[in-house]
């Protein structure tokens, strides 16, 4: 789908709204409606067939101009201001704003440029579009994960998961591999989490040496084009003790019921229940104290969140995470997470999984 | 400075605002003030002794009792929320909250817990403090600089900047050069700009080859235990036509001025104005289209701004970029970056250069 055809969908949205114009102000939100990537910029869509408007400031005059050739750039610091001017100038009355954007503070400066015309909340218009993968974008998602099946495969083959190594030398080498495999940049920082680390939901990787019989939990994604990839795997060192094989094999059936559960039109909590009952079952609930999944695009946590309190359900091409952990504290932990795309009854609800690095316990 | 003697310093400016407590929402200004590094949290500060109470989710449990001993920690997806209901039942009259931070949909959800407490607008509290650097801060500050430095010359040494190379390839090298320095991360994405391409001021590394005669602008940075470094350096890779040491040589000159306007007490507009008058008097004002310099720190742009719009004064202790360029579109562009420690009048206002890699013209 072309940019122009994304802003398309949002005009309909607008229109739906009842609103004559949305200033979009989230800056993934903007990439994604217009192709331009710069870090300062904002967005003006009108309900009819105007050329929307993109402010940008000076620094990015001409990497404007290259991204986004078919709309009007304005230069201008204050873009959200500026856009509300416009949009007031061209008689807008009723002014989409994303009000989950915007701060308390930002709310007045666009208030005092409002006039007469009307800021309306529209908050989560774009990022309900976003959910909703089209091709070119499962294709990047899809590159993205194969950089970071590549990059463990490499690491694996190449020993580099071994006593005697830090956490952070294994996080680096897994980095840099992921760019040797085409990804522009990680898609957030690696997790490796070796031995009572790994019982560490979010631990960031240490100068704490892997040890014969650790636990090793890597969770780390790669970025193609501004898309991102996101799994984890859990490795052994050697022999794995008995409680080790239990909750990995524990985990690992929690996380096939997680994704047996995806399916187009499943309720959110209904799909976490899946996954989170077998864990409960064992007697373990307690120490799975994190959602089961979330949307992955344009960035590492997006809609739909797949959790005990969401709302709402599964859509066909969403793309998510399914990611049952259980962590024993000072002891170790297990997560394992793929990143799968959404299927509906045409493709026999069989999601496509993207993360394909197998997921046996792997003795290394 | 630890965090409790910076809480001290915030629980002044809560009194001195007329507040009964402060809620903390920026996960940066969360860190400074606790030294919690998770990714999701808040803080509640109270005008009296009362211990503060640090808000976080289930994932940081652990993390969070480590990081920050000395404080309540409570358990709580929502953090903001629930801090401002443990606020109102604290019988906290006047809440003061970071409006530059807190959505307009944020709000609704903290005043929808507020009861009788009044939300009272307190933004940039923490970032004032922020402002100037304590000796601990600085000596971190100069690690990263110090690191960014020890990766460029060994680019250098090493023949790293060559004719043939891609930009993308030498961006990657000095990335790994600064982690083997000792950098936990990069500062922000490392900007590589060859030929004209450095005419473009926030360029993105690119398979565009090396060439001879090329300007190669490189601006980037360490982070160390979370403090950033930044710093540009532009080459001519063989010999410099005319016009590429006449506008080197006008940057360079422009930077000086700039370093040398930098003193405690000097009003912003005024340093910015220093350095931007030398490239206005040779013609190319129009071609220097960005602010002077920023501060640095805990985020790679931070307070004060440096810029012909900035209100206010420097203050000793901050520490700042001084960044001047040129850029001739689709022909080259220069740019020189320095980050410093401004100095007061006990050293001379004299202030202390963090990044010293030297900034004559080098043929490389």
């Amino acid at each position: 789908m072309t940019h122009s055809q994304r802003r398309g969908h949002l005009r309909d949205r607008i229109v739906t709204a009842g609103l004559d114009a949305m200033l979009v102000s989230d800056l993934v939100n903007v990439r994604y409606l217009s192709g331009f990537t710069g870090s300062n910029a904002a967005l003006l869509v009108f309900a009819d067939d105007r050329t929307p408007v993109l402010a940008t400031d000076g620094r990015y005059r001409t990497q404007a101009a290259q991204q986004a050739p078919d709309l009007e750039i304005a230069i201008e610091r204050a873009c959200g201001r500026h856009l509300v001017r416009r949009a007031a100038a061209a008689g807008v009355r009723r002014l989409g704003f994303e009000s989950h954007v915007v701060t308390v503070d930002g709310f007045d400066v666009l208030a005092a440029e409002a006039g007469t015309t009307e800021l309306v909340r529209a908050s989560g218009t774009v990022e309900a579009l976003r959910e909703v993968k089209d091709a070119g974008e499962v294709a990047l998602l899809r590159l993205a994960c194969e950089a970071a099946d590549a990059a463990l495969t490499d690491l694996i083959e190449r020993g580099g998961l071994r006593p005697g190594r830090t956490e952070r030398e294994v996080s680096r080498e897994l980095e840099n591999l992921m760019l040797d495999h085409g990804a522009e940049g990680v898609s957030f920082e690696t997790i490796v989490a070796a031995g009572p680390n790994s019982a560490i939901p979010h631990h960031r990787p240490t100068d704490a040496v892997l040890a014969a019989g650790d636990f090793v939990k890597i969770d780390f994604g790669a970025l193609v084009a501004g898309y991102h990839s996101d799994m984890t795997r859990t490795f052994v060192l050697g022999r794995a003790a008995d409680w080790q094989q239990e909750i990995y094999q524990l985990v690992a059936a929690a996380q096939r019921a997680g994704r047996e559960a995806l399916r187009a039109g499943a309720n959110l909590q209904d799909v976490d229940a899946a996954a989170r009952q077998v864990i409960i079952d064992a007697g373990h609930g307690e120490r799975f104290g994190h959602g089961l999944g979330h949307g992955v695009g344009l960035q590492i946590h997006e809609a739909p969140g797949i959790n005990a309190t969401a709302a709402g359900t599964l859509l066909a091409g969403s793309v998510v995470t399914v990611e049952p952990g259980v962590y024993l504290p000072d002891q170790g932990g297990v997560r394992i997470e793929d990143t799968l795309v959404v299927a509906d009854e045409t493709s026999g609800h069989t999601p496509e999984l993207l993360t394909r690095f197998p997921k046996e316990l792997a003795i290394v």
